[in-house]
């Protein structure tokens, strides 16, 4: 993302002269790459695409309730024993990374006043945030299935860390369900421009 | 999906005269719910899509697979015994059912040699792809954790059926991965147009 070629669009025309609808809807048509398209087929920045407060937010709220799912997990000393924990604590670490970056270049899109509608960066989050979602979700249920097991079906639990287990699979099950907003409203971006 | 309004949109011109290309683009332009499109902006019956031979093919593979997850899981005795495994039962059920259904509109579609381009329809079967395929997902994941804890971490395989219960969960997964191209065709035919 350097400054000579960068990533992101100007949304705001520039402040000697207010645009005119005319004016902003050309300005629209050029960018994205040199392609034209149009009129009307261009979305405009919906609440919680990228680059917008909402978008942000849900990548802080994906970032913070992976880490606590990460935290609360490796906080009980048996989760290695288990493969599906293991397999969450690995992904919510991958789910914290992945937001917090993302989060990271909302925040700078944000400072700038830009909006993030390069293509290929809107196509990098949608693999990006298809891939975590999936892994996440997958890791979500895995422990979901141990910990209903371990609760409901064997009723071991004073033994293992029951508390801890539900706490950490319901936080990545609410980091994953931040994630699907963000991954659909990339994907419908990337799919109707 | 009644005769006097279908659902369906023809793809071909009458026989009497072969259609330019040029009426071939009005044609496509004025279908669709009376909305009209702009040149190169609907996309094309990519393979895969609903009404082609390749969507049918990804409908029958998934209802396949999840009938098979659905027959090795419930041949084995003991599946009840374990919440994860009841679920995949259940989610194998739906994912079938919403299949088979789904096969079937495309072999009407591809016997009456029908695109299915309408808008609601295309939503529909979106929403459907996502829901069967979010709980087939879960339930494979879920499955896999419990028959992971049980074969690899806790070495009891002796005591329950490990084989039966690796097969339904790989049949699951297979289903799932021949559910998400249709899924994402569809999201990718209803943000494009």
């Amino acid at each position: 993302m350097r400054p000579s070629r960068p990533a992101v669009h100007p949304v705001e025309a520039p402040p000697p002269a207010p645009p005119t609808p005319a004016q902003a809807e050309g300005q629209e048509q050029a960018d994205g790459e040199g392609v034209t398209h149009p009129r009307g087929v261009r979305m405009k920045d919906t609440p919680g695409a990228p680059g917008t407060p909402a978008g942000l937010g849900l990548r802080l709220a994906q970032t913070f309730f992976a880490a606590a799912a990460l935290a609360v997990m490796a906080a009980t000393n048996d989760f290695p024993s288990v493969s599906a924990f293991s397999y969450l604590v690995a992904a919510a670490i991958l789910q914290c990374l992945w937001s917090l970056s993302l989060a990271i270049v909302d925040i700078y899109a944000l400072l700038v006043k830009r909006s993030l509608r390069n293509a290929r960066a809107v196509c990098i989050f949608t693999i990006g945030d298809g891939i975590t979602g999936t892994l996440t979700l997958g890791a979500a249920c895995a422990s979901a299935g141990i910990t209903v097991l371990i609760g409901n079906d064997l009723n071991i639990c004073a033994e293992n860390h029951c508390a801890s287990f539900e706490t950490a699979t319901a936080m990545a099950f609410i980091s994953w369900f931040a994630l699907a907003p963000s991954c659909i409203l990339n994907f419908w971006s990337m799919a109707s421009r």
